[in-house]
């Protein structure tokens, strides 16, 4: 029987590849080994003391409930807490716009689930989180990709590939963005750019998927209003998570929209795991509603930015001449670009001889380009790890520089 | 744009409906309503002051990792806890052979999405699990419903069946099958029958999906052994949950299979939530180590007997004449057969005057029959309520019996 599986499988389980990440982190496990090859936050930020607090509090007070199974859609008291708080920044958005996600990851799950046929177009950035385009393609999505420049996904091209899809006939089902610190590159879209992509999207009446963990991971400039506010018709989906503001661990993460949207997610959340946990949600509550959010993300922002620092320096410092970096005022990533002759893939093998890892941008890239890049984290080690990892990746780089 | 919604959403999609049990549980909030409608454990059941103990030491011992993203795969102690369970119960598994998901319902997700295309057939027992029928149902599956008998699927009608689709061409992608309490109806498949089911799915090169997750809440009779340990040759896929036997609330569970099958599982999975919370395993894996499981197990399946016994005792006393119900060994629900002329939505309407409710049993039945069937939760309300509303259901029922 188990011999013809390949016989048996959906066309969706033949388009599922392993990730690439996941099997590069095997390899990065040696304990003498810096790895910039995660996306992990610093367990520093996670709030311990205050969660022994707060959990103790929650099954003395609200066992009953927070043990259950409960609403598809969310705890009420968390919905509210995140309404809110978009509310304040501006979003004109009430409770029915808001559901609670098994984190982003399962939004970018259910979003194609909801909107993706086989063969339907779906636009991304070149490069773009794997992590969505990966999942997309799971449901058969045909990725178009959009290359970036400093202010993220270019409205030039995007018009012009809108306007050559036209002329075929197509329509994507959607637009996936990433305007905050995107994932891999760091990149923060200024207000004028998000508002010509939503712009371009209206001209041609398709979604914008604004994927937005890393908004609040900021640690200088000046917040971006979200592509949610600026659009106000309905036309974006904005997704948020805890993953790297409070506790990855607890796997919550929230969906807004039109409720309409809203509705279809409910019903399709509900045959995917029918609720998220309640228990955990119950305890972001009772976290957010005892003031603790807000000064541990301060710390923890002002933690990263040392990291970032450390390692802007250490790149200034030790990197070759050819090798360009973007310097984000948050997120978690820098993207680094070598000499076009420079294969990341093969860097990375002299790489992990210097005893440093990171992720080949390739990975990133839906059509297979960005050889030249690699993404690299400065959350997770320490600041010393950071230089100490830079001065081992520039040494790698130096291996392969022609002069 | 939003006004066009019907027009961009995914076939999928289209598929989806509103949970029935859903809709009707919003009916049943009233105070003075006795709901035998969901399928909710007793809160009593919740071991609150142990966890109060094991999650403050997860988070004094483990909480670099209890907090932070994990393996897909699920955390490895936990794994190997539950692989020692079964192992020792006779099934010949090890690690490979069992991933953690975010609880039975994401099982239920995760397998079509590997197996299903659009117009497969797969069969399932009249009447089965809706979460079960509806999360196969969104991926275009083409549900084949057999009958049961006091035994469970019956081998004769599954048989003709498959000959029949044989004939046409056709291979079902999986037989579904919950042998154990099968949720609606209570009833055990015992070990001949079993076989039976497992015979004919080799016969026709079938895989079976063994959905298990009230085997161990049992009260009284003999432990059947699982269609996994009873097939052996990997043709089985089998789930468990901690639910019904730990806390809903957590949302944690498994699928154990041949390791090529859990293989796409885990790349299904990571394009779906990534990991199950690390949180939750943790505090798992430590109730587990702790030798809290079995205790509160035997402490809850007696309160659950009791219930049980309060419920079945109340029927035989109030049911009029022509009205048959099972009298399971274990799980949480019974199941009731009227007389033929009475249709259970419309006594549905009767017993929420008489401030009593359940699940009319049509829902479960892929192919509408049933309307006379209806399902009885015994597990959440009280003993005394048990007696209560099973006096108000048979007031009801008596208002539609024709003598």
């Amino acid at each position: 029987m188990i011999n013809d599986l390949d016989q048996i499988l959906s066309a969706s389980a033949k388009r599922m590849k392993r990730s690439v990440i996941r099997e590069l982190l095997k390899m990065t496990q040696r304990p003498e080994l810096i790895s910039f090859a995660g996306g992990l936050p610093s367990p520093e930020s996670f709030p311990v003391e205050q969660l022994k607090q707060v959990v103790v509090e929650v099954l003395d007070t609200d066992s009953a409930r927070a043990l259950q199974y409960s609403e598809t859609e969310g705890d009420k008291r968390l919905r509210e807490i995140l309404v809110e708080k978009y509310r304040k920044e501006g979003l004109n958005i009430n409770i029915n716009n808001l559901i609670i996600s098994t984190a982003s990851q399962q939004a970018l799950d259910l979003i194609p689930k909801i909107f993706v046929n086989p063969g339907d177009k779906v636009i991304c950035g070149l490069p773009s989180y794997l992590g969505g385009i990966s999942a997309f393609a799971t449901y058969g999505a045909d990725l178009v990709g959009i290359e970036l420049d400093d202010h993220g996904m270019r409205p030039d091209l995007l018009e012009q590939k809108m306007q050559e899809l036209q002329r075929k006939g197509q329509k994507p089902k959607f637009i996936y963005v990433i305007p905050d610190f995107q994932n891999p590159t760091g990149i923060c879209m200024p207000e004028r750019r998000r508002l010509e992509i939503i712009e371009i999207a209206r001209k041609y009446n398709v979604l914008i998927v604004e994927d937005s963990p890393y908004r609040e991971v900021r640690f200088s400039g000046t917040p971006q209003r979200t592509m949610y506010e600026l659009d106000s018709t309905g036309q974006v989906i904005l997704l948020g998570t805890m993953s790297k503001i409070f506790v990855p661990g607890f796997r919550l993460g929230w969906i807004v929209a039109h409720e309409d949207v809203i509705d279809k997610l409910v019903m399709a959340k509900q045959n995917t795991d029918l609720c998220t946990s309640s228990f955990v949600q119950k305890i972001a509550a009772k976290y957010f509603d005892k003031g603790y959010f807000e000064p541990n993300l301060a710390k923890t922002n002002a933690m990263y930015k040392e990291k970032r620092d450390a390692m802007v320096e250490a790149f200034h410092r030790f990197m070759p001449k050819g090798v360009k970096w973007t310097e984000p005022e948050g997120g978690l990533f820098l993207f680094v670009t070598l000499p076009e002759y420079i294969d990341a893939e093969d860097l990375f093998k002299i790489a992990i001889e210097e005893n440093v890892a990171f992720v080949p941008g390739t990975v990133f890239y839906c059509n297979g380009e960005g050889k030249n890049t690699l993404r690299i984290n400065f959350s997770f080690m320490s600041k010393e790890l950071n230089i100490e990892g830079s001065r081992r990746l520039a040494n790698a780089i130096k291996r392969m520089i022609k002069e």
